[in-house]
């Protein structure tokens, strides 16, 4: 098992193991919160204390990345903000778009996800056929019918896949024929685009954090019955 | 740091950590999968490979949660779905209000997530004003004034916030002081309501998953730049 370490920056030729990128993001969004503060320095322990990850984690994550804090002096803050936003950095030109305009495809069109990464929402695709021809936030809703003629005229980076999990299949493959190179998976079914070794999935499964948050309050509950139970 | 060690299942008297629980549903979901293909058994080295994690992480996973395999002989698919199952358990009675019907909250509640759960959502909430008294898939949209009149006479356990993040704050609070034990929060806001520490937050970050395939797309761009930069 040597594909944990799938990534390989060529400026620095430094890499970084899958799971500490799933963890950037989270890193990104406190040392963020703390630039805000006006924070100067902080230690690994303080930060896992805040993060609610190991120090030692947090030691092995930031080594990854380059060489940062000095023992006893903690990290700089600003420094290692903006080491995290450069290797998770925007760039401009990225497209994507979104299939099928249900109310997730809408409310995901709606958020500010997609600017602040700098990303470019072309389209929504409608499989139904009666929202076409309108629009949400200046954005087009499209036949889906359509998809294949839009990617020969646009250049498609990346298609979010809302649209029901029985479509997900035939809809991802019509995506990846059409050369979309990353595909956003909501759907809650594993794709495999034949033909497309190369294409990139990031799936979010929201069911999962629904399940954690239904087993920590049945935990609570156990926990106090048994405590009552003591009494 | 010992708040690794969250959680303390009482009938068998084990200890699961924080990150194996946050790690269960995707194993459950593999597990289902490989039942539903009708395989008995499955070594660690297979999961592994399937899973994308490492055997030694599906090894530790695993022990904290009752003894499994026997060394050479893999695990038996059906017990540890069946164990997984259990700990992650569906029990009927929990309940969910969603607030507030936007997009996002509208997509949720259209979904089987909750269901599959066994959870009710009893209500969507609409801070706007113009949707209550209206109704989606049976489920009544109500005015978010009336939010504390309805828990005075509904036990709700889960409050799902998908509201803009301008009112995280003020709505997470008069969850929690209505006597909401869960807050499934959307609202991208760190959500921390005064005088109630014991409830239980569980955050989704859509933008993560977002961030993690831009930066795999733009090292891929780079890989392929540099191969063709060395040709």
């Amino acid at each position: 098992m040597d594909n944990d370490w799938l990534f390989t920056q060529t400026e620095k030729d430094i890499q970084v193991s899958e799971m500490t990128i799933r963890r950037l993001p989270r890193y990104f969004r406190y040392l963020r919160e703390l630039v805000e503060q006006g924070r100067i320095r902080i230690s690994s322990a303080e930060l896992s204390k805040m993060m609610n990850v190991t120090a030692s984690q947090i030691r092995s994550d930031l080594n990854q990345l380059g060489d940062f804090g000095h023992m006893g002096y903690g990290y700089d803050v600003n420094y290692l903000f903006k080491r995290i936003s450069e290797i998770l950095g925007v760039r401009e030109g990225m497209t994507a778009v979104i299939i099928d305009s249900g109310d997730l495809g809408r409310a995901l069109v709606q958020t500010t996800l997609f600017v602040r990464r700098g990303i470019d929402v072309l389209a929504l695709f409608d499989g139904i056929g009666d929202r076409a021809g309108t629009a949400i936030n200046d954005i087009p809703i499209i036949s889906l019918s359509k998809l294949e003629t839009f990617c020969e005229t646009h250049k498609v980076d990346i298609a979010v896949l809302t649209c029901p999990k029985e479509q997900a299949q035939v809809i991802s493959q019509r995506a990846a024929d059409c050369g979309v190179r990353g595909i956003w998976n909501y759907t809650g079914r594993e794709l495999h685009p034949e033909g497309h070794p190369q294409i990139i999935i990031e799936n979010v499964h929201l069911g999962d954090s629904l399940m954690i948050l239904d087993y920590k309050l049945r935990t609570q509950d156990k926990r106090n019955g048994s405590e009552k139970a003591n009494v």
